[in-house]
């Protein structure tokens, strides 16, 4: 990853966990963290190769991304007198590497940190870029900090503990990025057989992000193209939380209305392949208030991506109230 | 100040509050995060030349710099809706200036941020530099991040509601500046009469901070020697919070031990001519307790700075013990 003095290395090679000691610089006080949702292992190789180490387990689940959990991991770190040199490592999905980068940004303004993203989704997407942060009150990332890693490392070897369903919903961020970016990646999602190409997946998707980021580290722009899906996707998530669906399944419902009509028809196609769901029982209403608290917006407008055929995509900012009728296209 | 792309103007001119309209853009949502030591209508004027204004007052003092008051300004953003086009502005001493910066540098990973101090401290030091931050379990600015201002103004007419006490409590810092990088400004403070000759000692103290920030924006390096004064001095205050020295003097009281014999004297005088206390009564294991938690401390040495003639100063890295005699030379 070029960013200038931020630049980093994303190392993908499977196995790579076990040579972790060699990938990062470990020999010195090092925070593991990381949820009770990931094998226990994982963690635990990484606390053996480093010279003093302490695995903190938060709950699985978005719920850990809060400022709760964020003063607790930075007084642990005070308890242990982790200083300026030392370092902290994310070993987990997107939530553990959201909260973990933002404790590294903040603890005494900012210290190393390493992600070793263990989802899917994570591994195409949250993890790199730098973006770090906790939700407040519902709303997702309000509160963070553009944080650099010093190396990522995407072992594909850690996915095969993953259910189909957790694998599906980090493809679907692939999925986003293919008919953005990527008419070739979108077309190998055409061909079928996502699962057994994801290691081709998991790199061409990967790519993509790193040239977007690397053009507009900030997000000033371009990277907004990054959250193509997510308007009306967030909208889901924070309406549809307790009933459980994941982030990229919420992606994957709000890329739907943002395509075209002739492209709708086989980007439907392509997420029932994932066994995604393309329509839910929702209250439009609820959804646009949602939205309206989320970050992307400016006022009473947002800036929205559509894309018509894969790698082509527009931005263009429209009222809230206009995305009623688009949100209404994946309601039941 | 020449930060690259992080670059901000400085505006020094007395009445400038009143047109404090003209010198930042406040024609969006603005924060204006003050204290209840400050007068009202500072805030208040700000207040009202803004588009649409809240006004946020936490208690003065160093308890506001805490996780809680962050949580709370940023539970009232998002209440009200702020987008990352608003604006936070800090109308107070170091303590707001440093928790509203932390609040901006977070608030959707980041927004603009404006800075007008009312204190000496903050007008001479803290106001400038990007430096944010909030305690933790009692240690200093643990928590934070690096977060340039857009534009700082330092109206020397808001002094006037400061006590003598107060003014002598930033004119530490001031001394410090001239010890380590101007000994024309520590001349000017030999000379006495350092309040009628304030404008020139807060335009002097700023150009050196700024100069050094500029060299090293991100403490890497040479930005230490503003810390002169601060390692025995932050333990100090940690120490004696409860005896209620200032910040300031607690930087007096650090700076003695660090010069040398010959200097020491000459320093001394200058303290005294400022009403500074040159001598408290501590427990030097307390003192070193507290220092050794300090942020400064990489393991279990310090990097410290001393100065053997004003305007020449060394850096060097000693283990904890060998402060124990130093802090002596200020106990009682």
């Amino acid at each position: 990853m070029d960013l200038g003095e931020n630049s980093y290395d994303i190392v993908i090679e499977r196995g790579a966990l076990h040579r972790i000691g060699e990938l990062f610089d470990l020999n010195r006080k090092v925070m593991v963290i990381t949820d009770d949702g990931v094998p226990e292992e994982y963690a635990d190789t990484v606390a053996d190769m480093a010279a003093e180490s302490t695995v903190f387990t938060v709950p699985q689940g978005e719920g850990s991304k809060d400022l709760g959990w964020f003063r607790a991991i930075l007084t642990k770190m005070l308890a242990l007198d982790f200083s300026r040199r030392d370092c902290v490592v994310a070993v987990g999905g997107g939530v553990v590497g959201d909260l973990a980068g933002f404790v590294a940004a903040s603890y005494m303004r900012g210290i190393d940190f390493y992600n070793i993203p263990t989802t899917v989704l994570s591994q195409v997407d949250s993890s790199i870029g730098g973006k770090t942060g906790v939700n407040l009150n519902g709303i997702k990332n309000i509160v963070g900090a553009f944080h650099q890693p010093k190396k990522v490392v995407i072992d594909l070897d850690l996915l095969k503990s993953l259910t189909s369903r957790q694998v599906s919903n980090g493809l679907a961020e692939s999925v986003k990025v293919g008919l953005t970016s990527d008419s070739e990646l979108f077309g190998l999602f055409e061909k079928g057989n996502a699962y057994e190409n994801i290691d081709e997946i998991v790199l061409r998707s990967l790519m993509v992000k790193k040239n977007v980021v690397e053009q507009d580290e900030k997000e000033q722009g371009l990277r907004r193209i990054l959250n193509f899906g997510h308007t009306i996707g967030h909208g889901i998530e924070s309406f549809e939380r307790l009933n459980g669906l994941y982030h990229g399944e919420c992606v994957a419902l709000g890329m739907i209305p943002m395509v075209s009509d002739a492209l709708r028809p086989r980007l439907i196609r392509v997420l029932e392949s994932l066994n995604l769901q393309t329509a839910i029982e929702l209250d439009v209403n609820e959804v646009l208030d949602a939205m309206m608290h989320d970050k992307k917006g400016v006022g009473n407008t947002v800036t929205i991506t559509t894309v018509d055929e894969p790698g082509h995509f527009e931005m263009k900012t429209v009222a809230f109230s206009e995305l009623a009728p688009l949100i209404e296209i994946v309601g039941k």
